[in-house]
């Protein structure tokens, strides 16, 4: 891709996004139709390390069993559930032809699955003995936005992970909406990205839902990024697709239903907390190319015993499972820097004259850009040691500027301040996230250009007590996130 | 899914292979869009088993790199190379509104991806430094079937890895062309499936390819079963779009191309091919459960120590990377071996009061249903053991009926009768199978209701010298393969 220039991550965080997920080579934009992107290698193989991460964490903690259901769903499917198709059917791409021929009943591209999955879940379930039944998808999704599109964040084809079960109970279900919430959390956590889990206000919540959960994090622009949703789907869907289960009293009972996903806003996440003014950094974790070895010649070292000795090094990491590159291209030692560092390669292993006549190797952190030579025999260890540090030491700093982003108000005025001034989290007693809280919600909006996005799940935070609503002065019953918001 | 009856394999295939299909639960129908096939979780993991072995060997022995293009095409795109949609068009769904809104231009859901990748093959490739270019995805592609669909076989939403790669000249190409082939073979192998790989007759080419290139294998039926294609592209896309390379000569010139392409037809011709009339058998590589232990309580021991027994096996089996299933449900042994033999469980392992009291257990193979009994401490062994024989027994058997359904016939009387009466492959002496044979196989496929499936590659047989074609009588250059075919 051409080049683009670099832009000040703080100051320019827009430009500075899009140039940094370019220069990687992440994501290619110039596919001819809006929103819809094309994933070349290094994107891809990120994207497909981070996914089966996840995969393997609700396979193996939840026993998600892995699906794959069809792409299109039949309309009267998705008009089954009266909220959920209001809030989808603006934004649905429809097949209306095959060949030449008009198609009897027009098919949705799936916008998410209930409503392809739910109609079979009622073949699937018919005694107590099936439940739970939990399943999941790595697939894409379609949505006809019509908002600005924004790389990896808002897209009409969305890549993701959407989970879907069924339960005995509405305690179970809840249940389960509290596990789910932990494992995506400690998925996030893996990759050092803070968050704040909120139950979202009801006038927020996923179309079809009882509730809705969500884990939000904040990008360097003080806006506030929702990077994986959790839905406790009560018997809504359970009802308007008849999935019903003998129990053990002999009683025909609805299912109760939950549903979650993350999508690739993970990597969005990734790519603008971890990342500076050079362009992106991948945790070693997910980075397709996690050590890149950089012969630096010289008049002191013949060139092919340098060779030698990096293709030793290379061997020694493949055999360790390290994922390595040894770049022997034409180009000089700094203009490799440059490039490996722009897509975020976390460690660089130079090898120039004094590593090789002392057998020792100098390796450099992409986060720190911080030289540390070491001996030959302790490579391997000092590698994976530095993988651990080096990703815990990012997970730190995107936690201490998580929480300097998160302020309180007590006014409006003072809530509109903080939120143009500094942007981030700003903590409000407001009267409710029930229906009844929306008209304050709105005030917020209206007034502040920033939204309430929920409450601490599973523990509201309690406001001091006497606190009075930010809006409408009534007793304040929870203490309230809000922010701006992508 | 309720129960189906059991068929005769070799006398009712047809009827056996959806029975096999849905009593393993491999796949469900009932989604109520034709051709569009939900996949249950052990369909899905047995498949995305099998798709990853072919993933690791395109990346790892041919540097493919993996990648996601979008599911739709703008339609100027895929009516850029003439041959190629009006191979297409007719069978190609239209997306064509966005919400209430009719789309400016309306986008076909990929029936594959040379017209959604090219145009972006154009930015990626500027120089001979570029070249090779190969990569891979592995996603649903979508056509508009008017005949009878086929579980696995013939579908509206295909399951496929295909791959796409861009060469300096023809010869890299056709080089190229080779090595797939060659990979491709060696992934059926794995898995036992024969085949023949075969040069397509200029008639039944992929639509812009140069030439195409084949795996067939065989049902039970008789009937071939295409299980892999790859095509040599020449420049017939570059020139289409644009793909042009500054080579060393400094001259600019067109890439050369070939794509190829493996869908979940892998995993219906294991299914038929592998199966037995009790339904299918998993190779043990991709088997979701490898090994089910079924306890057989008896008066002889108590309950609990035999299930701690069985426990210790699992436990064992768990540590040495064993997929391993402990049934502990409530059903009869009987009842449990019937329905782990239905899914195609490839080993069971029943512990009775007898190999709990000698510290012994006793495998079951699926294919033979042969018992051995073994001492605990040789049974990690005997397990990896029995999977490499499994597998090479099964394959040994599958070539065995493979090389027993090849005909030869001189006639088109004899030809007729092999046929209709025996199925398979005939060879058969044919005047030629580029444009000018065409006539000659249409007269095979009227008369014969069979097809020239082409001559075997890279060497073509050679029919015996003075050979005449079945057909015409002209001096034959090929002996050809003809079958009926899916």
């Amino acid at each position: 891709m051409p080049e683009k220039k670099i832009f000040d991550k703080k100051k320019e965080f827009s430009e500075w996004y899009v140039a940094a997920i370019e220069n990687a080579e992440l994501l290619d934009q110039r596919y001819p139709v809006k929103g819809f992107p094309v994933y070349p290698p290094w994107g891809f193989k990120a994207l497909r390390a981070l996914f089966r991460v996840l995969e393997e964490m609700l396979e193996k903690e939840d026993d998600n069993q892995p699906v794959l259901f069809p792409v299109v769903i039949p309309e009267d499917f998705l008009k089954k559930e009266a909220e959920h198709v209001a809030g989808f059917e603006g934004e649905v791409f429809w097949v209306t032809h095959g060949g030449h021929t008009a198609l009897a009943k027009k098919l949705a591209l799936r916008p998410t699955s209930e409503t392809a999955m739910y109609p079979i879940f009622a073949y699937w379930i018919k005694s107590y003995m099936d439940l739970p039944l939990k399943i999941h998808q790595t697939v894409t999704v379609y949505r006809y936005e019509t908002k600005h599109t924004r790389m990896l964040i808002r897209g009409r084809e969305v890549f993701w992970n959407e989970g879907h079960a069924a339960h005995r109970t509405w305690d179970d279900a809840y249940k389960h909406v509290v596990k789910v919430s932990d494992i995506y959390s400690r998925f996030f956590k893996k990759f050092g990205i803070p968050f704040v889990l909120l139950k979202r206000p009801a006038w927020d919540k996923f179309p079809g839902a009882d509730f809705t959960v969500a884990l939000d994090t904040l990008m360097p622009d003080g806006r506030a990024l929702q990077i994986g949703t959790v839905h406790h789907l009560g018997e809504n869907f359970a009802k308007a697709f008849e999935i019903k289960y003998l129990d053990r009293d002999q009683k025909m009972k609805y299912v109760s239903q939950t549903s979650y996903g993350i999508s690739m806003r993970a990597l969005a996440a990734i790519i603008g907390i971890h990342g500076d003014n050079i362009g992106i950094i991948l945790p070693p974790e997910i980075a397709p190319i996690q050590v890149v070895i950089v012969p630096i010649p010289s008049k002191k070292v013949d060139i092919e015993s340098l060779y030698e000795y990096c293709n030793k090094i290379y061997n020694t990491l493949k055999e360790n499972d390290i994922r390595a590159y040894l770049d022997l291209s034409d180009a000089t030692p700094g203009e490799k820097y440059y490039k490996w560092e722009r897509k975020g390669v976390p460690l660089r292993i130079e090898i120039g004259a004094k590593e090789y006549s002392e057998s020792k190797a100098t390796i450099v952190r992409r986060d720190t850009r911080k030289r540390e030579t070491v001996p030959l025999e302790q490579l391997i260890n000092k590698i994976k040691l530095t993988f651990e540090t080096m990703m815990s030491d990012m997970a730190k700093r995107a936690k201490e500027e998580f929480d300097k982003s998160i302020s309180s108000a007590i006014s409006l005025d003072e809530l509109r301040r903080i939120i143009s001034e500094k942007g981030g989290f700003v903590k409000v007693p407001l009267c409710d996230i029930e229906s009844k809280g929306e008209e304050c919600g709105t005030v917020i909006k209206n007034e502040c250009g920033a939204e309430v996005r929920g409450v601490t799940f599973p523990e509201p935070e309690q406001p001091p007590s006497g606190s009075k609503c930010i809006v409408c002065g009534n007793n304040a019953k929870y203490l309230a996130w809000v922010a701006k918001s992508y």
